[in-house]
């Protein structure tokens, strides 16, 4: 049986798009397959699902923090040469054919911003290995990428308890 | 601080809500809170998910299947029996205050079945520890569920490779 690599998207406003990439990360590894995330967003401090996979499959799945953390302190420069530095090491990983899985988590934020194009994105992905699967997470994946995935699924919130006052608690939100 | 146990839900027709709750799960394991997962539908297969938490957390993950795989060869009372059986195995390892995340996989189609009522279910909920957290997955979950959670995100398909002829593959799929 051939392998065909599938793009996933978890998009939308709701909870569960990372962490569904990270339990998406998890089938994966827990079948054998070897797997790579960057994270585009986030800065210095690691999850708790990323020092757990880190840990719990050294040698199979792998983890880069590109981002800077996005916090609206820092300029734009600074934002932008961390997420192009970010694209350039996922260009590489994805070239590599060294990956059965690759998570792009927060990815769409960088076309937001209009720091990469749909159009260049979507090029990448065209040209990578054939067995490579992609999971991109990140709110309003554009209508260009939602067309060239194979499954976009839309997280939407009904509840959340910071709307109800209850802080963020360790091993739940982070 | 004290904790407050959260009870969240993975509602909606769309992919990824048992996969984000074994990412959460994952995520409170790297963290080295305690967990267990009761999956009300699922047979004796374990998926690539089941497979790597329990190998990555032994003594902090713990797994239990308690369905017999829901197919319609089953006569209903064997089906009804496992989830019973699932059950009260819930209602133990709630009541136990071993663990800080317990992970409800599938639960809400045992109230859609009539196998249990939402009252009796929330009335366990209740009476939980404090510091219990709780992820409920499945379609279709009823209003009191939702009203008594904290955090409920709906899960919405906006495309799916099935749909498109393109088969399951390990390690993505299951």
């Amino acid at each position: 049986m051939t392998t065909q690599g599938l793009v996933m998207i978890n998009t939308g406003h709701g909870k569960g798009k990372t962490t569904a990439a990270f339990g998406q990360a998890l089938r994966a590894a827990g079948q054998g397959l070897k797997v790579c995330i960057i994270q585009f967003i986030k800065g210095e401090t690691k999850t708790g699902e990323a020092l757990a996979l880190a840990s719990a499959f050294p040698g199979q799945v792998e983890l880069h923090l590109a981002g800077t953390g996005f916090t609206w302190k820092q300029d734009m420069e600074t934002v932008k040469a961390a997420a192009l530095a970010g694209w350039q090491l996922a260009r590489e990983k994805i070239s590599s054919d060294a990956y059965d899985l690759i998570v792009l988590d927060e990815l769409t934020y960088l076309i937001g911003f209009g720091i990469l194009t749909e159009e260049e994105v979507i090029a990448l992905f065209r040209e990578r290995p054939q067995r490579l699967h992609l999971v991109i997470t990140g709110r309003d994946a554009g209508q260009g990428l939602i067309e060239y995935a194979d499954l976009v699924t839309e997280m939407r919130a009904i509840k959340h308890p910071f709307q109800q006052g209850i802080k963020a608690q360790k091993g739940i939100e982070f």
